[in-house]
This record gives C-alpha cells, structure tokens and sequence, in this order.
C-alpha cells in the first residue's frame, strides 16, 4: 500500500471540496478531523446520521424507491405533514439513521484499534468489511435505528408524537456521534505513546500481520 | 488456534442439544448444518430472523427493556391485539430482524470467503467483528429491518396493514437466508477444488495472511 498516504491526502482534499460547496453534513466536520488526526487513519463516505422519508415498497429497497424528505438535524411537524401529504407510489418509510463512519486504515493493527475506540462509544455494530488498495475498510455502526411505515392521516396528537420521538432517536445517534469524536481525541495521546512504545507492535505481531 | 476444531466440534454439539430441547430456531437448522460443511467454518449464536414487540423508551435498549412477543415466524392479528393490549411502561417497538449469522472461521482466508458468499446472497451489512482463540469472527446481517413504534388503539385496517407488512418483511429476511443456504451449498465444491488446486492459496498470500 505505497499510495495510502495520497488516498489519505485526496480524501481531505474531497473533504475539504464538499464542505466548501456544502455537501457535507452540517454537524460531521469535526469528527472527522478527528478521524484524520490519526496517522494511520482516513475516512471516506461517511453519514451523521438523518431522518429520511422514504416511498418504496421495502424500506431497504435502492431500486424502485424515492427519498421525499431528508434532513440531518430532524423533522418539523409542518415538514411531515407537507411531506406525507403529497401522497405515495408505494408505501411511506419514516426512517431514522444513526452515524455511520467508513474509515480506511493503514494496518490491521490500526484497523482493530479503530473498533475498540468505536465500540467505547457505542458503535456496537461496527467491522472490517474488506481489504483493498485504499487500506483496510473498517465500518462503524451503532444500534440506533426506527423504520417506521406511515400511513396516509395522523391525528395532530399522533403525528407530534411520532415526529418527537423520531428527533430524539436521531438525538441519541448525534449523542454517540459527540462521544466517538471525544474517544478519537483522548486515543491520540495514548496512541502515540503506543508508537513509541513496542507492546503495542509485539502484541499484534502474535495475533496477525498483513503482508 | 490449535484447538480450532474442538470449538467446532463443541459448537455443532450444542446445536444439536439446542435442537433436542427446542432452543433453535425453528427454520435455522438446515442453514448451519450448510456452514459446519465447509472445513474451516463454524457458527456461534444465530437468529433465522423474527417479529418482536418491546416495550422500552428506546429499541435498541437493553435495560429498562422487556420483550412482550417474540416469534420467529410470523405475528397473526390475535397475537397483535393481545400483546398491545397489556400496555406498557416505556413505548412498544414492533421490530422486524433479519437473520444474522455469528460465524467463526480458521483463516482469513476463509473468513473473506464466507462474506463473499454472504454478500452474494443479500447480507450486505456482514463484516469481521474480531479475532479470537475460537477463530476470525464475522458477522453476517441483512439489510432487513423495521423498527415501528406502536400506538395504544388501532382501527382494524391500520392494524391489519401493519400486521401483513411485518410479515412481508420478516418473509423478505427468510427468502435471503435459503438464498444464502443454497449459495453455501453451490460453494462447497469450488471450495473443494480450491484446496486441490493451489491458487487460492497463492492469491490469498498475495493479500495477506495469518501468521
């Protein structure tokens, strides 16, 4: 992996690109600096976590499905209604996502430290999904989820409710969001101490090394 | 991990066990009899995927959590009425999971192989979670899901619909898992012919190995 170093740098660069024109998520900016803060680390698409409205007949569907509403910081009620009043093709998905981070990583070993980290700040549902020329592919997932199907009239007391506790369940992905960026700083420390110490390589050497 | 297959041999003697006193899952067994084929692999707990109702603030929730339903195959509408109607304390969930597949294997090897049939057969969100003594640990998810927060009264259609849609989807979970029996099965004899011939193993070595 000669180039990781310039997949790194591109992938800043792209960063950097897309907050200029505003396609990056509002609120993900300063996580992922913190991501690249760590040498041997670098993220490519990531997502901070939204509130979709999706019409499809399966909510997982890529196909045959259309995104009518799509917000990273929540949903109003004056949205939702608007949203679900233009009527659907399928059926209407009100879907809430957590954070998801792809994050590349120059070793095994700085693979596995991404999902100790990870998994200290909730991102219960995070792995290595492969290996290939841009460094390891470690994606991190917390368990925060709804997938709710909507139907066509809500009572207003029904509806506030709805919208209320999907804002909160966005909430708590933001929460383990904050979290992980605060784990990712305080590992700098100990991480460079791992650099100058050789436990850390020795330890890694008995478990696996990529050649 | 020299002793690898004494943890396969254990594990496939606990399904067994599971099996004679009614802990598996009713419509799992054929799948993991399809992984304990292949030489280097062996599963860990596992769920053919199923219909849930849980009352907790929040799904994800593990304290301050009960499951009020559970099946593996399917709600009926009798089932629906009767387990809403005992209230709640927090909020009820309606959850619809996918089937997920604990698998340990030898190698790394094996390990790339295995998500590679998975993904073939629908379970994108599959990935390595650890290395351990029992083996490379991957999990192996669906993209299937529906998290539905419930309400105190229903009128008959609204809850027919959801009734019928849940099924749908936990039916679309069950389809991916023969999908995913069936594309072990077809693996086994590549697999074979793989270990006669040597250039899986030379391709393997080319991107990394165990050591």
């Amino acid at each position: 992996m000669n180039d990781w170093y310039t997949y790194k740098q591109k992938a800043w660069e792209r960063i950097l690109r897309d907050k200029e024109i505003g396609y990056l998520d509002p609120d993900i900016f300063d996580v992922l600096e913190a991501f690249f803060k760590r040498k041997d680390t670098y993220t490519q698409s990531s997502c901070s976590g939204r509130i979709t409205i999706v019409d499809a007949e399966f909510p997982w569907d890529r196909k045959k499905s259309s995104v009518v509403y799509k917000n990273h910081l929540g949903i109003g009620v004056e949205d939702f209604i608007r949203t679900i009043s233009k009527g659907k093709v399928w059926n209407l998905w009100l879907t809430v996502q957590g954070p998801i981070f792809h994050v590349y990583t120059r070793t095994q070993e700085e693979a596995w430290e991404i999902l100790r980290i990870a998994r200290s700040a909730g991102f219960k549902h995070s792995g290595i999904l492969t290996i290939n020329k841009k460094g390891i592919l470690v994606e991190l997932r917390t368990g925060v989820k709804m997938v709710h199907l909507l139907k066509q009239n809500y009572i207003e007391e029904e509806m506030v409710n709805l919208v209320n506790i999907a804002n909160k369940v966005l909430l708590k992905g933001k929460e383990k969001m904050q979290k992980l960026k605060i784990a990712l700083e305080n590992s700098l420390n100990s991480h460079d101490s791992m650099e100058l110490g050789k436990n850390s390589e020795r330890k890694s050497e008995v478990q696996y090394h990529l050649s």
